[in-house]
């Protein structure tokens, strides 16, 4: 069958597409009729990867150069609204293998035997440019992550943990916010005294709790003074510093100070799609996470407590993974150092001013339209 | 790059999957973003295609012959269910879709031209396999609908119709229920008096309701006289008629009756799976339905009053769709002449019990259970 | 039972709330399993219209006045947003309620008479809000539609539709965008020729596809020509012009021209938050509508071709509503005058610099961050 | 307004139920926008759980007596789907709690600090009621987990403990399954020389795999060896023993044998409903993991590290109780124990006819249908 380049089916390649369904149960002769389906959701899956993988090369040309423009932060943020979706029909996708029982998916599981989910060339290259660092994965029965992997693939992994990932990108751009400081005002010194002043607020609200007992009021008093300690030591020099702020985060300080100023201005007109931007990666992470624990819930259905396709530990792994593998945990652990909107350090007039728009109207303003030519 | 065929690359044929997508802006030279994604979106529905005429075939399998075993509805139930959870999320996919905006459609749209969601085969053989008739079709600038279709395409279309669809299979097969009739018992003469008596409450309560007046009251009473009519149809002769019971129907008087009795008495054990088959065709008729309704709001959202793609008429075309390619609405039609339980026949004693489970506990009564045996 | 109204219980007044289920069945002894679903679905479904209402009232606010806040609109978006979210959640919940079959409901059914969806004063109050208009309403029983609600709520409904809705107060905005106008360049002429070569272009490729019927053909370019034909309704008069661009619009021409030019313009940084804003009243028209079509379809499920609890016709009133009570279909309808990326009127140097950011980051320039302070 | 019983806002309560938010912000004189999203999500949240309470309750008059009817075990499945779909609501309804920030939830999360979800009693409720038990809760500060409620709510949560729980019943049903022994056949005779061979096969096939390391081999092997041991003890005695299999375990010995059985066999008439059933017990337990799950990220996502909203250690706490507050585990290990049908014992004859339908067609099958009077 010629297919037209143009039309319906050559255009998606559906002749290639449609016939790279290869059951092995049916090959050595004892069909297993949940294959099918365990093989097409795997193919959509691999499919989604690609084009997450898609995505992030333009979020990445658009972060990878010495400055970002400012008109394409929109558009990163729109591709990343876009690996969202993907990643919660992804998620979704897994009630939909569930409808495979233990009893189908047994019928041809020893067929598979060195086939595994570890060998996903594309999930592992997602990770490794979202920023999954190989020091920071866990190991899967004592060995290095990539053996799994098979020649060309190592070195394509290689390769690209060699590369920044978006994770460096973001700190690098974080840490070049114009923001923070202006004539007579810095962000850090206005941000300190506020913070300071607000977690010393909650220690007295646990201190006054009658509903508490002793010693849960004691341990929530020290864990607070704890974060405080931890606190300090986001301010312990230049915020161009490139160092982390102390054990437990992965980003420089100066990037977890911009990042907390964008959380607590989002509303300036500079700052509100900056604010999305940072919104989806934590979206991204989130799901990531849900992703990884849904797949591990799932296998524990399908296979028990036995040893998972391809050698691998199973459900256990699996489970150890979710939290273990998550990348941007340092903007979740920013709503520890937020305050309320009444508590915030007010910005000076001249630094509103320059994150205002351009066209500037005056008094009477209009989102894009303006009044004054009403 | 050779591949192991027990290799996770090698068993899901990657290298060729991966290789699929051609983006036909590139090759003309003016690479449009969001081409990418309409590809991977289009070829993941392909996929879902073909899963779903994977899993028609088993159905098919256990409903083509002269009987249907007892113990395979079950799994063509689950089946069904299959079908409704890729179906749903067929239709979740459509958000994912719409992060294309109008604008970047447009960007590769003109290259598309002959290439049209009209000329999916495997769509247009679902939909005939579930019972879609050619003649029920809403015509496509006043021509037959395979017409988008190239050879040797056209020629699988015509050999599909000429096979029993689905909605064959259920028809016969409904027309096959054992129990409508038993000794001294007539389920079509019991529940026509119920029914009867229920409509002349019915049309009691609305001449009393004081909060409609009296055009209203008049409509109403007459409409539900024209029901009764419509109703009387089922029964002017035997139940293994081949007939439709009227005009608007499409399902022989016997088969309807039978998946009447199946509506009400769906409690005996013998009835439990059938209701659940029954109710996941609804479920697909439906999630089909809303599928169409969502496949003309995006069309409108992307193109406007455009052109479709392929020369179709686009979303007013569509829209029209949604009601005409129903297929099986006859079984949505029967919730019209239900009845609540406190009116509904009592079923003789000898049939309950040839409804039953066969290893028959008596009184002591456990699901697969038995307390006889505690 | 006193309530701490700081504890969990007395905050969410859980006393009150979950008492506030009365089923009729139970009451007149007849208990309907079923009937507890019903009722709690459709109280959180008001508990969900009620969230609406009060994110209307923030969108309100915001854009009642003679000008709207630059900074305030992206406060708009995220409550826009919110509603899309309830809405699709509303939608989804449709799925819980077929749970109960029509046989469940039929036990309860008859009890509800005069209680009926139609008198949801809350439903009524955001499609009124939104700006569906009394005479676009599809008459119910040729009645008018507060016939269905009681007094004080007809006069609820009265003063609301005083008031301007959603949509005027958006129409208005739209018209005072003060860019459409800039020195030595008019939006609208630009616009113009663009759009004009366009179509003739789009005509010239129908008229050379060799897969197309003469009359096919013929057909496609007469809707081209017509298309054409409203188009330069658009252009008429002045931008300010409050009249509608021709019949089948509603909006005034001015403000649809600067919705156009947001969609086409929209990478700008003072038009990406207003379209967004766009986009989000698109998607609540949309999640709107898919909620009436699959509110239709469950109706139809539940009750076939009977009359609605309430009186009404049933499925097919509500079936005709899912297009007729739409409101922002002129949105929509803009899809049709797009344009590719390559054949968009560029904009001059001086307004895109009115369309940037204040602090003007040059060269380097830097999404919130300033590559200059690098 | 007196309101009319029968009107719709009568019926749902209406006026009760839409002054039922009183946000605390605003009685303060502090109001912060998103307070009300807050009240309302956790007021439906609430509305659930009274219908799932709603559904069990009808589960277990189901299954609480001496034995369980037959009949009835379909209509108990069909309400725990309910409460699946309910849980999966529950769950997407946290992407809607997620559109409130951090910054905008710290406006008024001081108000209320006594306030906490761990106060649910409700929810609490469900746990109790599925089988939570309190020697296996998290301890929450070190208290007793009561210690949050106040009376009379712990008064509740212990009458509720006193009495037998879903797993209870669900456990002593599974006891009495009738099919495990029949005249000179064993269930668990044949079913554990199958097992101990697949076992064994297994571990060869590990000793054989070229693409594992030795030290991974043996600690696989292991493993499985390990489980054999575990496997072993499901065998010790009668099947009808109360004890539980083995440490881990905490369902009985029989009970875990029939449940295998079930799984094994569902295939049967007499064992498709009851196989559903333990379907959706586990998509109950696994949607409520998943919850846990998603509240956890959500609640790490809006205060960081801080310390909860009454009091609890936030984030961290919860996240331990996705896995320590699991109730079916037992049914997810089984699968440890499935094996392919090919391996699986063949039933008896006899067994299998006592596990037919009554009516029992010969030969010529139908599903309801009967082919013999065609």
């Amino acid at each position: 069958m010629t297919i037209d380049p143009k039309s319906y089916a050559g255009y998606l390649q559906l002749e290639t597409l449609l016939a790279s369904q290869k059951p092995v149960s049916a090959a050595v002769g004892r069909p297993a009729h949940d294959e099918h389906l365990f093989i097409i959701v795997h193919q959509v899956y691999e499919l989604w990867f690609k084009q997450v993988l898609y995505e992030l090369d333009r979020v990445e040309a658009i972060f990878a150069g010495p400055w970002v423009e400012d008109r394409d932060v929109a558009a990163a943020a729109a591709g990343l609204a876009r690996v969202v979706e993907i990643l919660k029909l992804g998620v979704r996708q897994i009630d939909l293998l569930e409808t495979m029982t233990p009893l189908d998916f047994l019928d041809f599981r020893d067929l598979l035997f060195t086939g595994s989910g570890f060998q996903s060339l594309q999930f592992r290259e997602i990770e490794v440019r979202l920023g999954l660092k190989r020091e920071n994965r866990l190991r899967f029965d004592d060995q290095p992550f990539e053996h799994r992997l098979i020649e060309p693939e190592q070195t394509r992994i290689r390769d690209v943990e060699a590369r920044p990932s978006l994770f460096d990108m973001v700190e690098a751009w974080l840490g070049r916010v114009p923001f923070l400081e202006t004539a007579g005002w810095q962000f850090q010194e206005a941000y300190r005294s506020a913070v300071t002043a607000g977690v010393r607020e909650e220690i007295a609200r646990i201190s006054d709790n009658p509903t508490l007992g002793d010693r849960q009021r004691e341990g929530q008093v020290a864990a607070l003074e704890e974060e405080l300690g931890r606190f300090e030591a986001l301010f312990s020099s230049s915020p161009k510093d490139r160092a982390t702020p102390a054990p437990g985060w992965r980003m420089a300080r100066g990037a977890v100070l911009a990042a907390l100023f964008i959380n607590l201005y989002r509303d300036e007109p500079a700052l509100q799609v900056p604010f999305r931007f940072l919104s989806h990666i934590m979206d991204i992470d989130e799901t990531l996470t849900t992703w990884r624990f849904r797949h591990a819930q799932m296998v524990e259905r399908m296979i028990g407590r036995k040893v998972g396709t391809g050698g691998s530990s199973g459900h256990s792994y699996l489970n150890r993974t979710v939290e273990q593998h998550r990348i941007f945990s340092d903007l979740f652990a920013l709503a520890t150092f937020l305050m309320p909107r009444a508590a915030r350090p007010d910005l000076p007039e001249a630094l509103r001013r320059r994150m205002a728009l351009a066209y500037a109207p005056v008094n009477g303003q209009d989102g894009a339209p303006d009044a004054r030519s009403a």
